[in-house]
């Protein structure tokens, strides 16, 4: 087994879901945003939490699918809120038709996640359900504390990383727990798998915040600096402005505030300041915190250790990815 | 037992209904919008089919307003796409917050939804989500079909019955079916109340769209002839741009294309067209045929025949109601 035939299954899958036909309007959106890609990662873990104590991880196929739907739901309707024109290199699906079909769109979206949990045997149903409504709700609390966010320069650490735990890691922490639901693993075990993605989606939203500013231009899909650019609230950004005193504070504001005319310059001169507080290493070190509670979580887990050793070596090689 | 107790046993739950608390700008809006009343229609269905088969009608209370809770969210994400300031007189979700709040406790208010289903027992899980899921589903459709038929001038009576059936209809189907389910209805009996429900819910409709136009004013709680100020494109008009030939249909057409200047004129000249083509006998017809096809339905229900009663009598009153 390796992580390509989970890989292909999720692929297959995808092929062969239907998410509905009429009015197109209303299901076209979903068929083109499932259509733009990304790396399938909540239901590759779905699948490799199964694998861990069931031969029988295909069963998991569907509800893994679920999780994906309900990520790609979110994305729907936080490109409306962010105004975002583009995902993926392609256009928003509120600007390729237009607002209110994203709305509904989205809203039956997440009707076809729910839809898709549904395939899970009977008794397991309600564990499923039950923890995944949790998820869910706690996703739209951490999208409305991002906005909140935007509009506060007094936003700390730590409400910073409960953020980022609601909007993005809990969807991963759920997506592993739910392998294990599905497969049958005890409640200390789940808790395990729950704790140890949230911790992980921790750390890989902070390394994604980290490498906007230190990613290997070559490497680096984006432009790197385009978080300092746009005044981003990143972890890097709330760090320096809760550190920063006197004229460096002073400084920082101040490239917070006037416009922008020469990028590079605001990069590099953030990027500069950053480097007097050593935003760096601070951040860096509280990646591999979150990182090193995440493998821990998973050592905790009592399985095959061939079949945990698939599932860690494919979460560390996401750690340790440069873009 | 009468209504009343029904009512209050809904009305004491919606007090006892935690939504959510943190952030308050995702939760506020769900207890706004749940506060501002409505007659409980559809989870007074669900404890009235519930009451049919068995005396724990109580068991289906946190169900029945899983559905109200689901209407809500309709009408939350339809008030943004139809741009409308005010809900029973109160400003909508989107006025008094902001576009962005409403998408968005709108869908954690669908996870809220989702959430009260699954308080029916395990080995009802299964129906009561599938049967949800396909309604739900439904309601979104019939609410897109209704926004393309804003820019249609050509939409059939057929087309107009399968969206208003989609769009409100279902629901109460699925409002009715959801109590037999919960209280251990047989299929054929769930079906009966579903088709039951689907088709007064159709009439319903066609009765609002008949009262919007000769309600007694006295009754109505609108101003009569709303409707037609606006070219809504109701049951009446659509069978009168069907009917209208020759200079009929220009005269109609006319006062549909021209901008209005005297209100009461416009209400009285198109009202007059409806007379010319009978409009108002072929809307009332069609009502009582969507009327008798349900009490037919309900007729086929084996169930105490006072309980059943309760519930015919009610369902004849709403029916029979002139506002």
């Amino acid at each position: 087994m390796s992580p390509a035939t989970f890989i292909d299954a999720i692929q297959n899958q995808l092929q062969l879901t239907q998410y509905g036909q009429h009015p197109p309007e209303l299901y076209d959106p979903i068929r083109y945003i499932m259509s733009l890609g990304g790396k399938r990662i909540r239901p590759l873990m779905t699948l490799m939490a199964a694998y861990l104590f069931s031969d029988d991880w295909q069963k998991a196929i569907q509800p893994a699918l679920g999780v994906e739907v309900f990520h790609n739901f979110t994305l729907m309707h936080d490109d409306i809120m962010d105004q975002a024109p583009l995902r993926r290199g392609q256009l928003t699906v509120h600007e390729k038709w237009n607002h209110n079909i994203a709305i509904l769109s989205g809203d039956v979206m997440l009707v076809n996640a729910y839809e898709l949990l549904l395939h899970v045997e009977v008794d397991k149903l309600k564990a499923v359900m039950t923890r995944f409504n949790r998820t869910a709700a706690e996703v739209c609390e951490g999208q409305q504390l991002d906005m909140n966010f935007e509009k506060r320069w007094d936003v700390t650490e730590s409400e910073y990383i409960e953020m980022i735990r609601l909007k993005t890691s809990v969807l991963l922490g759920y997506a592993l727990e739910l392998g294990g639901l599905i497969a049958g693993a005890d409640a200390e075990t789940t808790r395990h798998l729950y704790e140890g993605g949230v911790n992980i989606g921790i750390g890989f939203q902070l390394k994604d915040d980290l490498l906007d500013v230190y990613g290997d231009p070559e490497k680096f899909g984006k432009q790197v600096g385009g978080d300092i650019l746009a005044n981003k609230k990143t972890f890097l950004l709330i760090e320096a402005l809760e550190k920063a005193k006197g004229p460096v504070r002073d400084e920082l504001t101040g490239w917070l505030n006037k416009p922008v005319t020469d990028r590079a310059e605001k990069v590099q001169a953030v990027t500069a300041i950053y480097e007097t507080l050593q935003i760096r290493q601070i951040t860096e070190s509280r990646i591999s915190e979150y990182f090193d509670k995440g493998f821990a979580n998973f050592d905790q887990i009592n399985a095959d250790p061939a079949r945990k050793t698939l599932l860690t070596q494919f979460v560390r090689q996401l750690a340790e990815r440069e873009s």
